[in-house]
Order: C-alpha cells, then sequence, then structure tokens
C-alpha cells in the first residue's frame, strides 16, 4: 500500500498510480480472430473446448436450458434480478432523446435518431458469472430500440450457462445466448459463423483478451469502449466515515488482483483510520489491496485536481459539501456522493450503468447509454431558394479548396 | 461503371460494392508511432521533411504567420468561411444537451455533462487545403465546450499552412496549429512531444495511415471514428433530373480516386440518362467514375433495402416523396432531400457536419457531432432509506455473483 502525501509523490510514484491498466499479447489475439474467420464454429468449438475445458454440440442456449434455468434458479435471487432490472430500466429511459427539426431561409435541418440493429452483449463467465452485466448491457440497447440483441459468454467447464445469467437474459429481453467467450465470440459477433450471424456493435466488458480483440475488430464493427481492470477513486474529508471506505476499497479489491484503489483525503486521520481497518479486519488477503493508494491532500481543490487528472472509473465523494466537490470533477465514469452511496449500490440495483471507462478512459469516454445504441443521422432539404441563400459560400469554398464539380453541383442547379 | 440490376448483382458483385475502403500495412504506421514516441519533435520533423518536403524550425504556426494569412487571404473567400461557420455553429447549437435529476424513495440519481478538456482536430493538407473541415472539426467541440483545440494540418513543400486554413482556425476559435501529419501528427496529439502538448481525443478525416494510426492510438487518447474514401449513394425515381444526380457523382468522384458513387433507381431511364451525362460531358477522366454503380430497383423498398445494406456516408433522396423513403432508411451518416440538396450544400455551408462514418460504419456510427466531445456522467446519492429500498438486490445479487465484500460494503451501512 502506498500511503503518502499527494505533494510528496515523486514522478515514477504519480506515473505508477495514475498509469494502472495493463497490456496484452495482440498476437495471440490476431490469431484467434483469423482462426474465427476462416474456420467459424469448428474454431469456436475448439478455443471453448482448450480455455473453457467444455465440449460443446451446439453454441445456442437452447429453449430447454432456458426451462431448466427457470427450474433450478434461486426464486429470491431471480426477483432481486428483476428488481434491478426495473431500476436499471427507469434510469436509462431518461436517456432516450427527441429527434428535432428547424427550418430557416428555405434550408430545412434535423436530427433523427435510428438504433442500431442489431448488438452483441459481452457478459465475463466460467468459473463465475454476471447476470448484472445482462441487464446493464442489454436494458440501454432496449430502450434505444435494437432489434436483435444477442449475448455470448463462455460457459461452464460442464458446457453449462449460469442460470441467473439466463434468467437476466429472458428478463432483459435477450434474443439469442451464445456459449463461446474470449477474443473468439468477438471474432463471432463481428464476421459471424454458421451459428451465429454477425452484429453491427459489442458491448460489455471482457478480460484482457477480449479488449484486445474489441479493438482488433473495431472500424468492422461498432464497440462501445476498451475497459480494463476495476478501479475506484474516493475523495474523502473529516467528516466521512472511514469504515465505510474501508468496505468500499476491500470491495473494489476484489474483483481482480489488477483493481485499483486509491483515497485522496484532506485528513491524516481518516488515511491512518482505514489503512488501519484494512490491515486488521480482512479476512483473506486481496492482492490488489497491496496496489492501493491512500493519499494526503492539503486541501479538496488539490484532491480534485488529482482525481480529474485520475478520471477514475468510480468517484465516491464523501465530504461535507459533495455537491460543491462535484462541481469540481470534469472527468468519472460514475459518481457516488455521501455516506451511503456504495459503488456497490450502482454495481447492482440503484439504476445507473456499471459498464464504464477505466484507466483514465473517462477522460474522454462516457459510461455506457442509450446513447451508444443511437444513431444521430443528419437531415437537410434546401429549397431552390434555401440552395441559393448559401449558393456563394458553397460554390466559393469549393472552387478555393479544389474542388470544381463540387461548385458545378450548386451551379447546375441555381442556372 | 456497373450497370445492372440490383435483382441480378451476382454474390460477388454485391460484395465488390459494398465492401468498398482500404486497407493499409499497420507495421509501417506502428512504427512511425513508436518514433514520435521515443524521439518527439526531432521525429516530427524528420518525417515532415520526407513526406511533405518541408523543412520546418518551428511546428507551431506563429502569430506573424497568422498576421500575414490575414493579409494574403482573398477577403471574399474569408468572408465564405464567416458565413458556413455561422450556419455550422447554428446547427451545432441544437446538438447541445441538458444535464437531468431524477428522485425515488431516497435514490436521487442523475447524469451530469463536461466537456472533454483538449482536442485535437486533424485537417488533410499539403498539395490540398480544407478550411471547411477546421469548421467542421472545431465548431462542435466549441459549442461543447472544449478549452483547448488544437489543429494538426501537413504544411506545404515551402513550410506554411494555406492561409485559408488559418482564417478558418482564427474563426473556429482553435488555440493552436501546428504544422505536422500523418500518423505522427496522431501520435503526437496521443503522447505529446516538446512543443505539442497531448490531447484527450483525436478527431477528423485522414488518408490511411491516419487512420490507421487512430485506430492504434486508440484507448491511449479518445477518436471519433475511423473514416475511409468518401461515398454517396442516391436513391431515385422517375421524378428525379439526372442531370443533378450526374452532377452529384461527379462531384463526388473528384475527392478521391478511391470513392465510391451509387444510384440505385426505381426507373431505367434516368439510369441511361445519368450514365449518358456521366460519359459524354465530363472535362476529365475520374478514376472513381469507373467502379460507379448505377443500379436498377423493381421499386423503392428494395432500393431502401440496399440502402441500408450498404450504409452510405452521404444518402441522397430524389424521389415524389422523400419523407416515406426516408421513414426507412436506417444508417446514413447525412442525408439530403430532393433535388436542391446536393451534398456539397453540406461539405461547406448548409449547417450540419461534414465528418461522417464511410464504409458501412453508419451501421453503428454518428456524424461528428457535440455529442463526441461531451462526458455523460451518472451521479447517485443514496439516503438510508433508499439504500435500504435496494438493499437485498443489492446484497443478494453480489452474493449470487461471489462478491461478498460488495455486498459486507452495503451491509456495514445498513447495521
Amino acid at each position: 500500500m502506498i500511503i503518502k502525501d499527494l505533494s510528496h509523490l515523486t514522478k515514477d510514484e504519480k506515473k505508477q498510480i495514475l498509469n494502472r491498466g495493463e497490456g496484452v499479447d495482440s498476437e495471440i489475439v490476431k490469431e484467434i480472430v483469423e482462426s474465427v474467420k476462416r474456420n467459424g464454429d469448428r474454431a469456436l468449438k475448439d478455443y471453448t473446448a482448450r480455455f473453457d475445458g467444455a465440449e460443446l454440440e451446439a453454441l445456442l442456449v437452447s429453449e430447454d436450458e432456458f426451462a431448466d434455468a427457470e427450474k433450478t434458479a434461486n426464486p429470491v435471487v431471480a426477483r432481486q434480478i428483476k428488481s434491478a432490472y426495473e431500476n436499471i430500466l427507469s434510469y436509462h429511459k431518461k436517456q432516450a432523446e427527441e429527434e428535432w427539426w428547424t427550418e430557416e431561409e428555405g434550408r430545412r435541418l434535423g436530427q433523427i435518431l435510428r438504433p442500431v440493429e442489431s448488438v452483441g452483449c459481452y457478459v465475463p463467465g466460467g468459473r463465475a458469472f454476471y447476470p448484472s452485466t445482462v441487464l446493464m448491457s442489454a436494458v440501454p440497447a432496449k430502450v434505444a430500440g435494437v432489434k436483435r440483441i444477442v449475448v455470448t459468454t463462455p460457459p461452464q467447464p460442464d458446457g453449462r450457462v449460469n442460470e441467473h445469467t439466463l434468467i437476466a437474459c429472458k428478463i432483459a429481453g435477450v434474443s439469442e445466448v451464445y456459449k463461446v467467450g474470449g477474443a473468439q465470440a468477438i471474432a463471432a459477433l463481428t464476421y459471424g459463423t454458421e451459428s451465429i450471424s454477425k452484429v453491427d456493435m459489442i458491448v460489455g466488458p471482457g478480460n484482457i483478451y477480449v479488449t484486445a480483440a474489441k479493438k482488433a475488430v473495431y472500424g468492422d464493427v461498432g464497440i462501445d469502449m476498451l475497459a480494463g481492470p476495476s478501479e475506484v477513486l474516493i475523495i474523502a474529508d473529516s467528516t466521512c466515515k472511514p469504515g465505510f471506505i474501508a468496505a468500499d476499497i476491500r470491495a473494489q479489491a476484489e474483483h481482480d488482483p489488477n483493481a485499483s484503489c486509491v483515497l485522496v483525503s484532506t485528513d491524516r486521520k481518516v488515511i491512518d483510520a482505514v489503512s488501519e481497518e484494512l490491515k486488521s479486519d480482512a479476512l483473506e488477503t486481496l492482492a490488489a489491496l497491496e496496489n492501493a493508494a491512500l493519499l494526503f491532500a492539503e486541501d479538496l481543490d488539490s484532491a480534485i485536481d488529482f482525481s480529474n487528472e485520475y478520471a477514475p472509473e468510480h468517484l465516491e465523494i464523501m465530504t461535507s459539501d459533495d455537491e460543491a466537490v462535484l462541481t469540481g470533477i470534469q472527468s468519472a465514469g460514475s459518481i457516488f456522493l455521501g455516506p451511503y452511496s456504495p459503488v456497490a449500490a450502482g454495481d447492482y440495483a440503484s439504476g445507473p450503468n456499471h459498464i464504464l471507462p477505466t484507466g483514465g478512459c473517462a477522460r474522454f469516454q462516457s459510461g455506457l447509454n442509450v446513447g451508444h445504441f443511437l444513431k444521430h443521422i443528419s437531415v437537410q432539404r434546401l429549397t431552390r431558394h434555401g440552395l441559393d441563400g448559401i449558393g456563394e459560400a458553397v460554390t466559393g469554398l469549393a472552387e478555393a479548396e479544389g474542388l470544381k464539380y463540387h461548385s458545378e453541383s450548386v451551379k447546375k442547379r441555381l442556372k
């Protein structure tokens, strides 16, 4: 654990904290993508046997498997999925956008909206399973009006998909679920195979191979973002409850040994208390805690500056005036205000999305939202009079740029 | 030129029309990016000497050079740039978005907006120059509230930047202009050099090296899209004016030998007339015309279906009921309705953006707009009561997913 004054961090220490994330050997990923492109289902089944230990007959989850899931699912968990779904749906409906038109001097201009037609949601799986990620990826797509929503997730070694993941698919209106994970799933969604029709856009988090594959296929298909290990940054002053902070840091650390946890506090006592609590009562050693950074800031302004430079995926603010701090925040994936808003609430059930930019990408990217699934298309209809009004600017600029046929296409109409 | 019935296209012919665009040797691009990362300004100057034939002292365009541009610029063109700027500004202001908040059962949820802090606009240059692209990339950034807007453009062999490009930068409020182009400009904007501070996001069109470099650095920096050669698809029935269509096809073809031009008409006479006109009165041979496709469709529905599969950058609709056709359109970068809305109008001065998805990316991507420069950040503040209300769903789902410390972070607060 790094425990230090923000103003005393060496350049290297600062770099170490800011440059989180990890690389991947993209040659392996390229090989997998090419092999799926060439060999289709056969490649998918080979990789699934090799990486997931599952020998599959069919990639598509059958109606029977869905029926089994309904039978074996814990009814309490099924109800909780439904309740989380309702809150997520309600939040994302607020993101719906409207088309608009405007008219001026013979120029009728507008912006229309069209949903992406088909979307693939990557849901991590295998030993773990994430029904919550099904909801977070499928719900905004559904709200945008996407017709075909496909889930791919690596199967368990017994060749099945977890029953709660399937329940979440059912609730979220997913049309097809395929048992395939990793870079091979991304390749299949992009280029299609015998069993899997290609999609227009791929969203959702995954391991480094999935992320590298998303980057490799980007352009042939749309993607939401390139997400890496999860992270939290907490801004806290003397009014916070250190016990809550320690709990949230521990929760973040359990995601992944590469998760990043940073506390920036204006109170040394808070740092001491959090550090004590993290050391004392952990039931097990979480690798990510070793890289946690507890930093002392002279004042909230320096804490805010550091947070903006870090651009965290999750930002918790626990101060005497959270709203004042919020006005200074420029970059974050999702923000949690006050003592009763742990990241876990947003991970599952409060409503906002949990598919968020990591590794500093919050400087330029938004968490998954309905807008990702909507194409904003500009439309124009000019009358002869309208074209005449801008004719000189168009022909003049076209000629200045050396594009005479551009100019000609206007002149011909105004003759 | 391909002149054929849509329903008679062989699979290969259809593929040839749909799979436009081009590849690039990404190894060269990787090499350039690495070299700029390692050697900074020195690499930029070396590449500029090699690729642009310009030996530069300084990369930054000086105040003196701006003053010179004001003196040497054609005042008529300067006025036309200003007039185009006004229309582009007015259209993009309509894209501004609003923050929102909602409150329910102790959960206050919202979405706040923050502009990306710094943006690099790539503007093609060298022999050609594109003041219009300066406006199209900088104006939406400005409307979003971006503070630092940088332009990079390859210099002319004499080491200067075209005066009208500089006038456009001045009008659009660009803070810095650097004389560097190609993959080396993209690397400099991403990683920074001695002269060029790095930016958070890069936008704007470029040649295949620029596009490959944008893909390579994506993730370390935000990008708008991966755009290739320009293209138009025109849907026309018997009511259209074939002369206007021929003019627009010729204008599209003059951009680039790899530009794509497709007419889909329900009237064979229109196809004949357009074909005749393209053959007869061209003042010179445009390479892209050789690959143009003039296709006959049985009815407007099949024309619309083909257009949606093609997902054109520019879509012109010239029929007896353009609005009816518009309702069927699912994918396009920008749409032009009726006889007096040539693509050239939108390229320069009608208002909508001309930086648009190509090569079928309109299936999943929007033209450049204000939203590209805005981060949509979800915010939540739960009261104890609010957390209690969703507590069971959070702890239940966290435990079902095997994340006990997530559950613990909620339980601790509700104790």
